[in-house]
């Protein structure tokens, strides 16, 4: 983690900012190595442009930290003590700062003002956004890792495919067994969708029972230690109909073609161009209603945004998802959802589960 | 839910203030009826201190607006579109306004700042920490069913307790059972600790198994209908020692009497201030690390916090937990919380599980 440390505090002398101060949970792991949710409480990372980062967490938290490799200085409080007074006597001042914009609250801002005074407030963002979108060898295996458990998660899932189970039994025994190789923390909400349910790209899990006929979408993913994955799948329960069967061909004929276009030098917004044209040909344009794909890493949805518009150019290290859908009400949802590392020359797919549609 | 908003409307008149924008899932549920969670989209009410309430949301959950009962004006934007600049097409310009600073980020109020102009900017969390306090009672009665929920819960796991198995293993049995119940939210991470694991207030579950002299700790709640539950137990697993008796007895008479003294017109300072002197006048003060309670509704930790300096003054209506505990490194970690609610002449409690110690 020292060597991220290092590249921020460039960025900073760079950019005459005198220190960032970083508080989400995911750019604190990417700095320290220790990864926490602090809930209501204070988590940090104090970095100036010279000189040592401070890990600033709750007391109770410090051997955790220490345990997760974090050699660095820390400030552990206590719920009666400010984490921000015992910060300022630490250091000497500052004028230019970096926070993370999009998760400092107002009120938290306000505080900080209230005890360092005054001072010029720039965005974290950016310099974040630029390190943490190539991924270093040891985050891929994290990566890989955290897809294989979502493969198994999909295996779970289709073969507890029965005549009459409902979408939420179905779950609950997917999120069962992964809780039982140690995974207590999901991506997001699973989603088991399933007939007309599955039609709405905006379907939640409910009773509908599965029937025979039926399409069948999985879409989840797992954290693992602090990395996630997000796949999804479509399967057949029973025999569907020719409109079935032609759109989920063309699903994954959109997947495969933005997925074979992927190498360093590519501009993303191809991909999803690419994959959008497929299934305006097929006539399928209006029921494909959102992005290709996201960014993906610690957080399950990370720079960068794979639309027709986003201008970033693939480099080796950048991992994403890459997921076209189409959604037919009363007929079919179908979507496909790889996640995908850019290699030297071309790319790979963590995510392994079979793409042929599979019937059960 | 109209006259949630008439109230926060008369609040804004009397403080002057133009008008609230608020942002949180929790008050927009409060304040409209609809819960929805936009991940990085925006969700929000506006509430004019004159005229009709405007509720924000992504264009593809207006139905899901309408069908939980909202029936004022809806703005549905896509991903294309701003929702500031739709809602500043449709509203007058105002000069105060409330938000939720504890929860809307910078970033996000620098954009609110370019769309709307400068405007003097006051905080929304007394007001709504005052409404949001007492609660009614359809509130009370999701809570009941929260809690109800909770108690299924830690039935569930009691029957799950057998030698070797691990934690994780009946916290996914526990969830498991939820799910197939429709459940599928929980407050907050759900605890299953046992042995050394358990005396740690910090501890998380994991691979330790259980066995014979254990006390094996529960902390749990679910989402019911957006509102929380959060219950602890914990239970003897064979023959344990007499030390690990006495602090059991000891959480539980300080659970016991703090519960008894909860009524209309108490401070709730004393509550815990009585539930610690037990503690302390049995040896194990140090050991009670952390505050008596804390107020309980749409969020699992709300207004008020139950500490030995919190100067509210009970209500009827108020909900909040009792959970005290002591944790003694290598003996035992005990914990027994109820959610309580306040009613006229004393209190109820919303979770019934028995608290005398039960063995399995």
């Amino acid at each position: 983690m020292i060597h991220m440390i290092e590249k921020i505090q460039a960025y900073l002398k760079d950019e005459q900012i005198d220190c960032a101060f970083l508080t989400s949970t995911e750019n604190v792991t990417y700095t320290t190595g220790f990864r926490s949710d602090p809930h209501e409480r204070w988590l940090a990372v104090y970095i100036p442009a010279d000189g040592d980062a401070i890990l600033i967490c709750p007391g109770m938290e410090v051997e955790d930290a220490r345990g997760a490799g974090w050699e660095g200085s820390i400030i552990g409080y206590s719920d009666t003590e400010s984490p921000l007074e015992l910060l300022k006597a630490g250091v000497s001042g500052f004028k230019r700062v970096a926070i993370e914009k999009n998760h400092l609250t107002v009120e938290r801002l306000e505080l900080f003002h209230q005890v360092f005074g005054e001072c010029q407030v720039h965005a974290a963002e950016h310099m974040m956004n630029d390190m943490r979108v190539i991924k270093s060898d040891e985050e891929v295996t994290l990566l890989k890792k955290a897809a294989e458990l979502a493969d198994f998660a999909i295996e779970t899932a289709c073969s507890e495919l029965e005549e009459g189970r409902t979408e939420l039994e179905v779950l609950a025994k997917v999120e069962y067994e992964l809780k039982k190789k140690g995974i207590t923390e999901m991506s997001f909400s699973t989603m088991v969708l399933t007939g007309e349910n599955a039609s709405s790209p905006h379907g939640t899990p409910g009773d509908t029972r599965i029937k025979k006929g039926d399409l069948v979408l999985f879409d989840l993913g797992v954290v693992y230690k602090g990395y996630c994955s997000d796949i999804t799948r479509t399967v057949a329960f029973g025999e569907i109909s020719d409109q079935q069967q032609e759109i989920y061909k063309t699903v994954l004929k959109a997947e495969m073609t933005a997925l074979e276009m992927v190498k360093p030098g590519v501009k993303s917004s191809d991909l999803d161009l690419a994959a959008r044209k497929v299934i305006e040909d097929a006539g399928y344009g209006d029921y494909f209603p959102h992005r290709l794909g996201h960014g993906l890493g610690l957080n399950v949805h990370e720079y960068p945004s794979i639309t027709s518009e986003s201008d970033i150019v693939l480099k080796k290290g950048m991992t994403f998802t890459i997921e076209p859908g189409i959604y037919l009400p009363g007929v079919a949802g179908v979507r496909i959802e790889d996640d995908v590392l850019v290699t030297e020359n071309g790319y790979e797919t963590l995510t392994k589960f079979p793409k042929t549609l599979q019937t059960y």
